[in-house]
Formats: C-alpha cells, structure tokens, sequence
C-alpha cells in the first residue's frame, strides 16, 4: 500500500505496443495495492522531429518558442499513456508539466524546478486514478511553458516523489540498473544492488549513460530513494540511497570510462600567478567544459598546463587560446584527441589505504601509460590513450575484484 | 493602423514553407500598420494521425484525454510560425488555448467557450507583437484542455476578434471566397463580394464547405465582420457582414449542393398524433440528423411521412425504425441513398415574389423531379435525384441570373 512514482523513458514508450506494455507494467504495480504517479518521456525519436523542424525554419530557434515546440513531446505520451489503461481497466488522468503544478525558473530549454504543488494530483491520487505525468516540462510564473532539458524526465520524477513523499520512486529505462562497469567491455560485470547518491553522482558524471548527475543530486538533497531498473523485465535493479555503514565494506562500487575525451597542452607558459585563471576564464567565456587540470612548473619561469575537455570540444578549445597567450606573453598549445577517461568510484576508498596503488599498479602492468591523474575522496581518475581504454577497464575491474 | 485577426486553416500551414508563406503573409500585414492576432490550426493530417495513434489504443478513447492529445497539432503550428516569423525579424509570440484566455464548458471534444479573457494578447500587442494563437482548443474552469470540435479554429478567430474589438477578422483558406454556386459544377459562378451572416449561415448548413455554421452564428451574435480568402493569392475574398439595404437588390444570392444526402419514407403509418414525435425522439436519441421532413395524410386513418438523413446515416435510420413503427403498430420502410439537396438563398427573396415559381419552372423545364421541398424565409430547398444533381445547379444558378 504505498505510493510510488515511476518513471519510463523514451525507449519504453517507443511505439503503440510499448506503451500499452508500460499500461501492463501499471497495472501490475496497482494491482498489487499501490498509488500510482507515473512519469513519461517523449516517445524516442520525438523530440529530435520536433528539434529538425524547428532548424528547417531557422537556425536559431528562440527559447521560449523552443520549448513551446518541445513539450508536445510528452503530452502526446501522456495521452495515449492514459488512454492505454482506461483500454485495461484502470482509471487514469493525464497531466501536462504545467497541471502537475510544475513550476520553474524563467531559463527556457533548461529550467530549474523551483517548487511542486500536486494538489490535484493528490486529490486524483486519492480517488484511485493513476496520475500520468508529461516529465521534463514544467511553467514558469508567467505561465510561459519551460522544459528542464537533459535528464529532464528523471528529475520530474525524482522532484515529485519529493513534493509526493512518495515511499519509492523508480526509474524504468532501457537497461537492467547500474553495474560495476560497462557489461560490453568487461563481460564478468556485476549489477550493483544498492549504491550512495555520492558514488551515482561520481559515475553519472564520468560516463556513466544511466543518468544525468542533476537528478541524483536533486534526489540526495531531499532523500529520495530510487531504483533505476528495466522496463523489458522484471528483475530487480539498482537502489540508490543515503550511504549506509555497510557500503564502506566495499571498496571500489565500480569502474567508469569515458572514451570522447581530448587532452590539451600548453608548454612554455609564463609562471605568472595570473596565468592559469585568464587561460580557464576564457575557456569558461566560450561555454567549453574544461574536466581534469594538471600543472606543473617544472623549469624556471615557465609552466606547463594541461587539461582535458569533451572531444567535440578540443577544436573550440584551440581556436580560443592563441589570442589568451599572446596576452600572456607566450606558450604552445598542442590537442590530443585520443583519450580516453578511467576512474574508479566507491564511498569504501576513504577509509581503505592503497587504492590508488593497486590502480596504478594493475594498469603498469599491462604497460598502459597514465597521462593524468585525478582524485578526490571518493573517486580516482586517471587519463589513458582511448586505445588501451578497455584492456584498462577490465585489468581495474579484476584488480579490485568486481566480478565476485 | 487597425487591430486584425487572421485565422489559417491546416492547408495554409500543411509543411514548413506553407508555414514560411504564412510569415510572410503576416508580416506584410504588419509593414502595412497593422496589429495582429493570427490563429493557426494543426497542419493539415497531423489531427487525423493523432485520431489513429489514439484508435490504435482503443476503439473508444476518453474524450478528455483526446483533447489533450489532439491540442498538441496547434501547439506545434504555434511555436513553429512564431519562429519563422523571428526568422524574418517580425517579433512574434506564441499562445496555447489556455494561455490566450479562451474558457470553455467542460464538454470535451465539443466545448463552446464561455469567456476570453485576452490579457496577455492585448499586452503583447501594445509592445508591438504579433500573437500567434492555437486554435481550435482553450481551457475548462477545472484547468482541463478541451478542443472546441469541427470548425473550431474559425471559431476561435472569430470569438478572439469579438473579445480583442479587432476591426477586422481574415478567414485565410484555400478558396478565394464564397462563389455563387460550386465552381466545379458551373464554371460562370461567381464570388460574392459582400454576403449577409443569414445568407451564410444558409450556405453553411446547405453543403458549402467553407465554414461551419457555429463560427457565422458567432460572429453575428458579436457583430464580428469577417474575410473569406485565399492564402495562395492576394485575391480579395468574400465579406461576411450584417445584412443592409442594398443586399435585398440581389433576389438571390447563391446556390448551394449537398449530393451526400438519402431519403427515407415511411409508408401506411397509423395517423396518430402522436407518431411523428415517436419517430423523431427515437431518431434523436440515436443521434442521427434528420434534416427536411415532410408529412402527407392522404388516405383515412394512414399517414406517409418522408425525412431526408446524411447518406452515411441513412442504414442507423432503417436499423431503429422498426421497434418503433412496430410499438406505433404499422408502417413500411423504405431508404433512398441517391439524393441531391439542392437550396437557393437570398435575404433579397423576403420582399420578391416568384422565387419558388422560378425555380420550379427552371428545374421543370430540364425534366427534373422535385422528390421534397422546404422554405424558409430566405432560402427554397429542394431534394433531386443525385444523377441530376449538376443539371439542376446549372439551372437554378442560370434562372436567376447569377454569373451576371
């Protein structure tokens, strides 16, 4: 008997047939005696139409008209989402972002949720209706239609178990939960059962595909407990939640690898303390997302900078620069776009010695060079070449005994 | 320097050039001095595969989750004129139903608006913008999205003009205008330059396909002058106006064609009182139309009575009769499916005698047999057999003179 927010994505809402598998999904839940809210994306595919026809009419679609456009997405699943359970029975209702009481910042195409009235919601919710919802939507206070941008939908769910107190919000989606790396290039990968939000955010943010950091985040500073599993079966997933003692038996949670890496690297720069802040404010004036940073001063009066950025980035990177150390009086820059992006994450790290040693030493083993290190308190990262990037994962993977 | 409201029907928006024409339309309007209100419909098909995705769910989908769902072909329209018009330096603003103001009854799939409350539209107008509103849909008191049904976008023109005070509302279609009779049928018919709410609301119900009757009902209730034209040229069209003087000068004003009707007769029906309202409760409760009706006694103690239906009525006809002619205890049934209705009209009829005579007279003169007649104060309509159907209009249109 408790209430649960569940969220499908594009992929499980795909076409006719899915959706009506989601309805027997639903069914399924409420039969077993729960309240239902249910999030759903657009169809797959939908919103990239919808992005195609806006740039056939200009090249620079204004925001607001942007997600105008956007949001018809999820109102076309909504609909048909109700309509698919009313077809098997079940009293359901349809709401848009802005009907759920979704309310945001003004910033279109990437608004921030600000609060969360469900009233209605909670009134159908007690009247025994499943409560369908247009995830990654929402209105602002000019009753203008926002949408939440990337990972939108998981964080309309995640926001409405909070402002629900849901008991439990899942995450369906196209894979089985989160494993301890990539099932495609280390075969003995495990699916964890229960991971922290601080060690979801760690992989989210290092390549991990299952989910972008915002919602994890959002979902830690309100406590929300949620599984991401799959919508294809009925295995259990992968609960993410408050970091327990327990977790810290555990060393290493997993391994993350991010191929589209690009290392670039100033040499000669002048030792200036001024010299890394004009170089990084630049970059951050031409929104380039710059990731590790490692420098040294190894000679007298010269620096060498390097860091690491997207690789669609790289060229952007290059082009920005010239002009930043002319200013600066000197300095060369040279891009490097086969990287690839390895770390290993877990909450166990802080109270467990030697982690970073038996990284190094596994990958040394296999000869395989560490361009840059990184580490925090939970997570080391080191940069390889993209070549060597799976025989790295695997020898990380077996190194800290993952496959057990 | 005036306030207009144009409405594009689906055609006139069907792709995206269609849309870029339209901004250009628009903003060629605006260059002149004007302020405007444009209502746009779904692009032409995209309601018809909405119906199919929903049909594909269900043979009867809920009426309030159609409306959410079909409310997304105008949401698109919007967001995707108002970029184009951005394209081309016209600032433009977009308005879903809900966000234009435009309150409807809770009648899902029909609704009737109740009240349009344009804050934000006069507000945008002010700072120069060009509103493109959805039409066809608005909101119930509930926040629900209803749609408004067929003719819908006319309708939301029309009401916006009413509740704007524009000075002029443009009907954009892809007609010219409203001809004297069919152009395919008579090639010498002629548009109408100026034509009465009464004569148009005949034409309407009488087969023409330009309008739904709801809109002209509409627009006279609120005294709302409106254009009839083309989108594809700068013809101009036909306008819709109160009636005045000098329009009773033209006896008739058009002549209008319905091949798609059928013809029912009952025969030997017991000559009770009470039998034709029998007949025509139960025909309405099995919401079939009956349109012309014609009751003879001619022979003691039995009653002949004669309807015509839409032709794809006619089989619910013949389906519900017989339980009642069986509880009136007598009568036989017979269905015709090949009827034409073919009406003259003209508010100038009222003060000319000899109008009837002249129709009949011209029809006769072709040895055309007239199966029903029915008057109105500005209108004759007569039923024909279909094979004649184009003879006839050639007839009545030359009788009185109209491609003069």
């Amino acid at each position: 008997m408790a209430l649960i927010v569940q969220k499908y994505g594009g992929t499980s809402v795909g076409d006719i047939d899915r959706i009506k598998n989601v309805a027997q999904r639903i069914k399924k839940s409420r039969d077993e005696g729960h309240s239902l809210v249910v999030v759903v994306s657009a169809r797959s595919g939908v919103t990239n139409e919808l992005i195609a026809k806006a740039k056939a009419i200009t090249d620079r679609p204004d925001t607001r008209e942007m997600d105008m456009l956007l949001a018809i997405g999820e109102q076309e699943t909504i609909a048909l989402t109700a309509m698919a359970l009313h077809a098997i029975g079940i009293p359901a209702v349809s709401y848009t972002g802005a009907q759920a009481g979704i309310v945001t910042d003004q910033v279109f195409t990437k608004a921030k949720i600000k609060q969360i009235a469900p009233k209605g919601i909670m009134a159908d919710l007690k009247a025994g209706k499943v409560c369908i919802v247009a995830g990654f939507q929402g209105i602002n206070e000019h009753g203008q239609i926002t949408t939440l941008g990337r990972g939108g939908s998981d964080l309309t769910a995640i926001a409405l178990a909070a402002a629900c107190k849901a008991d439990k919000c899942e995450i369906y989606t196209d894979v089985d939960g989160v494993y301890t790396t990539d099932p495609r290039i280390v075969k003995e990968a495990k699916k964890i059962q229960e991971i922290s939000y601080d060690e979801m955010l760690e992989l989210a943010s290092l390549g991990s595909k299952v989910m972008q950091s915002r919602s994890v985040e959002f979902a830690k500073k309100y406590g929300v407990v949620f599984e991401v599993r799959s919508s294809f079966n009925h295995n259990p997933g992968t609960i993410v939640k408050e970091e327990v003692a327990s977790m810290e038996k555990v060393v290493v949670r997993g391994v993350a690898v991010d191929k589209d890496q690009a290392k670039v690297v100033i040499t000669g720069l002048p030792d200036k303390p001024s010299a890394a802040a004009t170089i990084f404010t630049a970059l951050a004036e031409a929104t380039i997302n710059v990731d590790m940073i490692v420098q040294n001063a190894a000679h007298t009066g010269v620096a060498d900078i390097t860091f690491t950025v997207q690789r669609d980035e790289a060229q952007n990177a290059v082009r920005v620069l010239p002009a930043v150390l002319k200013k600066l009086g000197g300095g060369e820059i040279k891009a490097f776009d086969n990287i690839a992006k390895l770390s290993v994450v877990g909450v166990g790290m802080r109270t467990h010695a030697g982690v970073a040693a038996t990284l190094f030493t596994a990958l040394g083993e296999k000869g395989i060079n560490l361009q840059l290190i990184s580490t925090s308190e939970i997570k080391i990262t080191v940069a390889v070449d993209r070549a060597k990037a799976d025989e790295a994962v695997r020898a990380a993977h077996a190194a800290f005994g993952l496959e057990k």
